[in-house]
């Protein structure tokens, strides 16, 4: 199979919004197909969803990229057609904002909201050069050691991803730091830490939509905590920083914070050049088995 | 002066709303009017901004604490009358998410947006017992041994807070570890963080709401990096975890990630009881002078 390429890819084809024409209730809004391809368990995931809304708001806002973009999570979203909201809340020279809503069709044929998305779009080829980061990369094995699918049982069949449809981890090249896996084999360091290399399985290099997805693809930090269940995301925001350089992914996500059956997660992706290219966190509820 | 209570204060009485009636815009519409003493040079302080949008919010919403909120900042606001408009999105059992609109008229009569906020709030006093953070405080002298206002020049007079109008420093009580306020000596230490005691003036104790204008009430982080000027908040996202004890909070405010002209600053917020009772992060522009 030949390498997938930003714009031909199942993720570029997968976040496709179609606009309505005016007489069908547009401008600014967009139909989407949710794909069964970026599911865990029953659900779709939330990165997916948020580069989808993502999408959306570029081709209404006057600028291509989400300098900065939150999402809150309403109700579950489920594989099948889906319609993105827009309006354009702000314009400016070198920032404008706007929100999406994601809705789906209910079995009553009502729409109910899924998420509500609000960011401030900029263009990151239009910034300075100046870079004075002080974080460093953090450490984690070459990608040959870490763990992925292939690696047999180990890691995949003590996650509660492998059980029902997962049809999200064929879709992404993910090799675990085996130092933050051990939670698989059932023995978490209780840190709450996951580091991992991360690509698209069908090899499209990373672009600041698909770093929407990459920040929520890794398995909760809960599992690095000891903890099972169902980890689902109340809100979520990434700050998009640079345009990703091609090749893999660094991801670490860490929690420190959890108390009164919530907790947090910060995320930061590193791309092939050693830069600090997105950062996220979000605020999920922690549900016990 | 007596001290001044949760309810009965001056940042009470300033983030006050009132309820349009039906017949002029109800529900759902307040009138705010920003006050003068939490300005910066000529700017609103965005914490008390999000502050008054918040308390809208909870004035819509079935739940009282904002759990997760952001803020997207789009024109500055100024003191005077303001209006907020909110949107119930959701509302759940244990949480209810919503919406609202800071607006101010303009010279000729239009309706300006400010800041454009979504957040879910729920009830902090209904949160199960469980703390399991493993964040631990971070290290600051002793409140008596940090830098306040009284402390002479050194530290106010090198702010560019302290040119034009300044007269938020009035209503807070913010004692700088020394070590982060070198800055102010002309000798930043350039590793962009700063740390201190905060309280309100009046003596008033912190709350969910205050907690809000607390993350972004400290001097920019980009002072301990050596740059001046000006760094406006794009955006900016908190997460309120518990509700905090009475006395002073200490805060930590740092950046890691300054690239292209922008930076993200990341806060936390300890309660007298050792409790980390709130996060925040926020994407804000360097305008260099």
């Amino acid at each position: 199979m030949a390498q997938a390429t930003i714009g031909d890819s199942e993720f570029d084809r997968d976040t496709a919004v179609t606009p309505r024409p005016d007489h069908q209730g547009g401008p600014g809004v967009f139909d989407a197909h949710l794909s069964q391809g970026w599911t865990i368990l029953r659900a779709v995931n939330g990165g997916y969803l948020l580069a989808t809304a993502a999408r959306a708001l570029g081709q209404v806002l006057p600028h291509p990229d989400p300098f900065t973009i939150t999402a809150h999570y309403l109700t579950p979203s489920g594989p099948g057609p889906a319609v993105i909201r827009t309006d354009v809340i702000r314009t400016g020279r070198t920032m404008s904002t706007g929100q999406a809503r994601l809705l789906q069709t209910d079995s009553a044929g009502h729409e109910v909201e899924r998420l509500r998305v609000t960011a401030s779009y900029g263009d990151l080829d239009g910034l300075p050069d100046d870079v004075r980061t002080s974080a460093k990369p953090f450490a984690i094995p070459p990608y040959e050691r870490c763990l992925g699918r292939a690696d047999g049982p180990d890691v995949a069949s003590a996650s509660p991803f492998s059980s029902g449809s997962t049809e999200i981890t064929e879709r992404l090249d993910i090799r675990l730091d085996p130092e933050t896996a051990r939670w698989a084999l059932g023995a978490p360091s209780g840190r709450g830490e996951i580091r991992a290399w991360f690509g698209l399985a069908d090899g499209r290099d990373a672009d600041p939509l698909s770093l929407l997805l990459a920040v929520d693809a890794l398995p909760p930090t809960a599992f690095d905590l000891g903890l099972g269940g169902w980890v689902p995301t109340v809100e979520l925001t990434v700050h998009v920083r640079q345009r990703p350089a091609p090749g893999p992914l660094r991801i670490a996500v860490s929690t420190r914070n959890l108390a009164g059956g919530f907790l947090e997660e910060d995320g930061e992706v590193w791309d092939s050049e050693d830069r600090l290219v997105a950062q996220s966190r979000q605020l999920a509820r922690v549900l016990l088995p």
